[in-house]
C-alpha cells in the first residue's frame, strides 16, 4: 500500500485540478438552463471511468441522465456499487458568495465552489481510489459499480425507477456512499442508521359553510375543535405516541449503541441555542441524540382552519386540516402505522365531523447492524486514512434513496460521510476541506482492500 | 283605542308610500360613494320627527350622522328610548335581485327592498305609532326618545362614542330595539338575553425557524404540537369548557325558562340539516337551543402553522397560532375568563415554547328578567297586534350595541323582531311583509299604552 500512498501523494495536485473542472460545470438540476451543463456532467464522468477502462455507459431519463460503469471482472472478489450525485443546489443569494460558485477557489486549505462537498468532491474520492489501484497494482481487488445520478437535489425520481427496473444490473454486496459529514472535523463517522417516515393530511369537514359562532357554537361541531382534539389524543405531553402497536416493532437501541451515543462530543445546549430555544422536551428515559436518531415523533407540520387574517372574526369553520408526520425507526412500517391510525382517528372523530386521511408518503427507516463485517472493514479503512477509529451515528432524518437501495438491494448500504458539518451544503460558498479530500481517497483505497479481505 | 285602529287603517296606504320613500334613499354605509345618501336618510328622518313636533337634530360624526329625537315632555310617565339604524347592507351581487334593490316593489304581500326589514320598515312601526298617537289623542302616553344610528352595518363605533358621553340625554326607563325577527311566520317573540363573547389569539413560537423535522424531530418542541395541545386542553370531548371557576358565575336556565324553550316550534334534524350535518354535538343535558342560547361554548375560530401548501413538507414549524373564543352567557365576566386562561396556558404550554395572548375582544351577555314589568308590557302589546302571546327567545350571539345599551344606561332592552327569518336580510332580494309592517306599528301603539299603564 506504500506504493499506493506514494502515489496518491504524486497525483494529488493533478485530482483537485481534476475536482475544479468537474466543479466549473454549472449542473444545477433544479434549473431547466442548466441542462447542456447537466450532459456535459455526466459525460465528463462517463469519461473518466473510460480512462479507467470501465464499462460505462449514460442513461437518458425523462429528465437528467444517469451514468453508470462496472470494472472489469474481479472473479471471486465482492462487488461494491458506489452511489453519488453530479447535480448541484441552485447558487442564490448570488451575491453571498465571496469567489463564483463555479469558479473553484481554494481558501484556507478549502475548495470553494457549489457541489466541492455535496457531492462532486465526495464522489470523486470513489473515483480516484480506483485509479491509484489501477496505476498502481494494475487491478483492483473487487469489483466495482457506479451509479451516479442528476437529480437528487430534485427527487431522485428517474434513479427511484431504474433501481426497481434494474435491480439485477446494479446486484452488489454493498453500497457505499459519500454525501455527507464527519461527525466533528477530524473525527469521521459510520452513519449506520437513519429513521423512516409516515406524512399524513388530515382534513375534517363539518357544516356545509363558515357558520356564525354565536348563532351554531355549541349546537354544531366545530371542525377545528375536533381537529386538535384528535392531533393531541395521539401523543402524549412527553411526545410518547398514543397509537395501540405503534412502539411493537421498535429496534431499541443496544446497550452497545447507548454507550457510544453517550460517548459522542456532543454539546446539547450549544445544540439547542443555534434554533433559539433554552429548552427541550422529549421521550422520557433517552437522552436528546437518542431520541433524535433512534426514537419514533410525531410532529404536526402544518395546520389551518377558518379565519388566519388580522382581529377578531366569529366563524365556526366549515373545515379544518392538518399535516403531520412520524419519524418512524427500523422495523415500523408505515402501512401498518397508517391502518393504526385510520382507526384511531375513526374512535376520536366526533359526530358532525366527516374526515378524510391522505397518506401523502411512508418510508421505513433504515439499520445496518453495528456488527456487519462491512461496517467493520470501514472502520478500519476509515481508521487508516483518518488516523482514528469512526464513531457511529444515526441520522433522524430520512435519506429516501438510501432507503431504497436497501430495500431493493437488500444489502448494507455504508454512510460515510468526508464532509463538514460547516461546509455550506446548500447554502453559499459552499466548500470542502482539501484535507477531507485526500484522506476521503485514502480511506476509499483502503475500503477497496478491507472489503476484499473479507472474502478470503 | 277604536280610533287609534281606525286612523291606522285610513293611513295604511300613506305609511307604505312613505317607506318606500325612506327605501329610495341608497343609504349604504359601507361604500363612501354613498355618504350624500347616508345624508339624505338622516335629514328624511329629522324631517319625519319635525312633523310629530319632536326635538330632532342630526348628530355629526366622524363617519355617519346619527339621529336623536326627543318627544315634547310628558310628565310623570315613563320614558322610552327607541333604536334603530337607517343605514344598509352594500347590494352586491345586483343580478340576483328580482327588482332593482331601490326600487321598493310590491309582490305577493311583501315589499321587496334593500333595508325593508333591516331596519328601515321595522324602525318606522314606531315612529308611525307615535304618529298615531298624537294625530288620535293629540298626546303620547310616555316620554319618547329616538337614537338612529347609520352605522350599524360597519360596526356602531360613532353610536357606541356618543352612548359613552351622552348617557345623561338617552337616560330612559326602557330600551326599545325592533330589527331581528319573529321566531316563525305569525309567532312573534321577545328576545331577553344574548350571549356575550371573549375572543382570544394565542401565538406559540419555538424555534428561531423552520426547522427540519428529520434532523430535529424529538428533541426540539413542536409549537403545533403544543398548540394542539393546550386547544384540546381547554374543552372536553362533550364542549364542556374546562377552565378553574369558568361556570361560577353562569346564571342557570331556570325551569320556566326550560319549559318554554321546550315547547318552542323547532325541527332540530331541519336546523342541522340546513347547514349540511347529520348530528350535532354539545354540552350533555341540555337540549340543542339551551345550548345554543343560554350556554357557554369554546369554539377554535381560526388555526394556522407551518406548511399548508400541496404535498408533504417535513417541517417542524418555528410558530403556530390560533384564534378562538368563548360565547359567555350573562353574568360570565370576559376579564374574569382572561385571568383564569392565561393562568391555565402557562400551566399548559410545555418547556421550548413561548406564548402570548391577544384579548382580541371582550363583552359580556345580555339577560332581562323575564318577570320585569317591561317584558310583561311588551308581551301583552305583541298580543294585541299579533293575536297571540309572544314566544321568549335569547340569542346565541351577541348584539354589541345592545349590550352597550344595557350596561350604560342600565335598564331592561326589549327586543321585539317584527320581520322573519326569510327576509333574505343581508342579501338579495330582501324584503319585509306589509302585515308584518302594519302590526309591528299596531305592536307599537300598544307597547306606549302598556308601558304607561306601568307607572300607575
Amino acid at each position: 500500500m506504500l506504493q499506493i500512498d506514494q502515489y496518491l501523494q504524486a497525483q494529488a495536485a493533478r485530482f483537485e485540478e481534476e475536482l475544479c473542472e468537474f466543479l466549473r460545470i454549472a449542473s444545477i438540476s433544479a434549473d431547466p438552463q442548466h441542462r447542456p451543463d447537466m450532459e456535459r456532467a455526466a459525460a465528463w464522468l462517463a469519461e473518466q471511468f473510460a480512462r479507467l477502462g470501465f464499462a460505462s455507459e449514460v442513461i437518458p431519463t425523462e429528465r437528467h441522465p444517469l451514468v453508470f460503469a462496472q470494472s472489469p471482472e474481479v472473479p471471486g472478489a465482492p462487488t461494491v456499487l458506489v452511489y453519488g450525485h453530479y447535480d448541484v443546489q441552485p447558487v442564490e443569494p448570488l451575491q453571498m458568495w465571496l469567489s463564483p460558485p463555479f469558479e473553484p477557489t481554494r481558501r484556507d486549505g478549502n475548495l470553494y465552489a457549489r457541489g466541492a462537498t455535496d457531492d462532486k468532491g465526495q464522489m470523486l474520492t470513489h473515483i480516484k481510489s480506483a485509479e491509484a489501484w489501477l496505476r498502481v497494482r494494475g487491478r483492483l481487488p473487487v469489483n466495482l459499480k457506479y451509479i451516479i445520478e442528476g437529480e437528487e437535489e430534485v427527487g431522485s425520481v428517474s434513479l427511484e425507477q431504474y433501481l426497481e427496473s434494474h435491480a439485477d444490473r446494479l446486484a452488489c454486496d454493498c453500497v457505499v456512499i459519500s454525501d455527507g459529514a464527519q461527525f466533528a472535523p477530524g473525527v469521521p463517522a459510520i452513519t449506520y442508521g437513519l429513521r423512516g417516515i409516515a406524512y399524513y393530511e388530515l382534513r375534517l369537514s363539518g357544516p356545509n359553510r363558515d357558520l356564525h359562532s354565536g348563532s351554531f357554537g355549541g349546537t354544531v361541531t366545530n371542525p377545528a375543535n375536533a381537529l386538535v382534539r384528535i392531533l393531541s389524543a395521539l401523543v402524549d405531553e412527553r411526545g410518547r405516541v398514543q397509537l395501540p402497536g405503534f412502539y411493537d416493532d421498535v429496534i431499541p437501541l443496544t446497550p452497545r449503541e447507548r454507550r457510544q451515543i453517550a460517548e459522542l462530543p456532543f454539546d446539547e445546549q450549544q445544540y439547542l441555542a443555534q434554533v433559539g430555544v433554552e429548552n427541550s422536551t422529549g421521550e422520557e428515559g433517552y437522552s436528546l441524540l437518542e431520541r433524535r436518531w433512534a426514537r419514533p415523533t410525531y410532529d404536526i407540520n402544518g395546520l389551518w382552519s377558518g379565519y388566519q387574517g388580522e382581529g377578531a372574526k366569529t366563524v365556526l369553520p366549515a373545515t379544518a386540516g392538518a399535516k403531520f408526520s412520524f419519524r418512524l425507526v427500523p422495523n415500523q412500517q408505515p402501512a401498518k402505522i397508517t391502518a393504526a391510525l385510520k382507526q384511531r382517528i375513526a374512535e376520536l372523530c366526533p359526530p358532525g365531523v366527516r374526515w378524510e386521511l391522505l397518506d401523502l408518503h411512508g418510508s421505513p427507516g433504515v439499520l445496518i447492524p453495528l456488527d456487519s463485517p462491512y461496517v467493520e472493514a470501514a472502520a478500519r479503512a476509515i481508521e487508516r486514512a483518518f488516523g482514528r477509529r469512526p464513531v457511529y451515528t444515526r441520522e433522524g432524518g430520512s435519506i429516501p434513496v438510501v432507503g431504497k437501495f436497501h430495500q431493493v438491494l437488500r444489502c448494507p448500504v455504508l454512510l460515510l460521510g468526508w464532509g463538514r458539518d460547516d461546509d455550506n451544503t446548500h447554502s453559499p460558498n459552499e466548500k470542502f476541506s482539501l484535507e477531507d479530500f485526500h484522506r476521503g481517497i485514502r480511506a476509499s483505497v483502503w475500503l477497496w482492500e478491507e472489503i476484499a479481505c473479507l472474502q478470503s
